[in-house]
């Protein structure tokens, strides 16, 4: 089957490791939102972090119910029918209520949320400060209640349509990190 | 400002038609659920599909409250502290309830999600039949409520944070295609 449910750890954090962004759902006055957000793991727990003045955060850390979803895109799917075209991708939903961390593991979250944009960062960057950290609000989600969704591989065709004079197959699609663009507005000639 | 929200009809209808996927969020038995799923844009509305025994359509033709998100990720901000990392990014978030549609424009909206895969393609391969039709919902959501958040350009410093030693600016990121690869199944050597 090209498209089917997984439940083990090591597929689900592969997935989690690899995003950059996590959408995060909840119910705020009745109505869904859902907004992206960054995001990090560390072992069976996800971090999102956001603004102390965020009223759906503030909503998650009261115990609104939350959905956490990560997909990554790996392919455009192209059948001979127009009803099998599809998309090659690897996602994780994750349900359960969000809890606000503080101390150490607020800490370690911010680290994690930073190493996740560019691994070694954390070491070279200005640490948060009392007031910065104050102002932002780090909430974790534990994944127990969490499963994946893979699609890969070609279309599935009706036997029938093989025959067409169609092209079919996949054109993967990655996301690729282009040439660096400094800011110039600190010290010169600063090598990346 | 580097992050602002904007309300113009071509901001808004520039992201969605650049992107492959939304994130379709609703209320399921009281909980937040959030899908990724292909979209395509006609006018002022997005059309959805799924298949007809999925019990989230369901609920949104039935009028629950939907949610719809589409963000494009355009770069990674580095900053000179953790706290000023951010991305850059485009997106769109959308309220309302959805329609099922039927009739020459639900086959209208299928012609659309697959020249949202690749422009042209509803032209060569086998169009829906009745049966294949009537397994496919389609649902329809007007633009009415919808706005769309743009954050580009350099991080935010703080002004003493400049002199710091640490390289600081944007990593493009882009969805780049790969070397489409063939289904072998069919006729041989089809060209693309």
């Amino acid at each position: 089957m090209p498209e089917r449910a997984r439940y083990d750890v090591e597929t689900m954090n592969a997935i989690l490791d690899e995003a950059f962004v996590c959408r995060l759902a909840t119910i705020l006055d009745g109505t869904p939102i859902v907004v992206p957000t960054m995001f990090a793991r560390i072992g069976d727990v996800i971090y999102v972090h956001g603004s102390t003045g965020s009223r759906m955060l503030q909503a998650l850390s009261e115990g609104a119910p939350a959905c956490v979803e990560v997909t990554l895109l790996d392919g455009l799917v192209l059948a001979r029918s127009a009803m099998h075209h599809s998309m090659n991708y690897r996602s994780v939903i994750a349900y359960g209520t969000l809890e606000e961390v503080h101390g150490p593991e607020k800490m370690r979250a911010m680290e994690a949320l930073i190493e996740r944009i560019e691994p070694g960062r954390w070491m070279r960057v200005r640490r948060p400060n009392r007031k910065e950290l104050a102002a932002t609000k780090i909430l974790s989600l534990v994944l127990t209640e969490a499963s994946a969704k893979v699609r890969t591989g070609m279309p599935i065709e009706e036997p029938s349509d093989l025959e067409l004079p169609v092209w079919a197959g996949v054109i993967p699609l990655v996301i690729a990190r282009g040439a660096p663009v400094a800011d110039d507005r600190g010290i010169e000639a600063l090598a990346r």
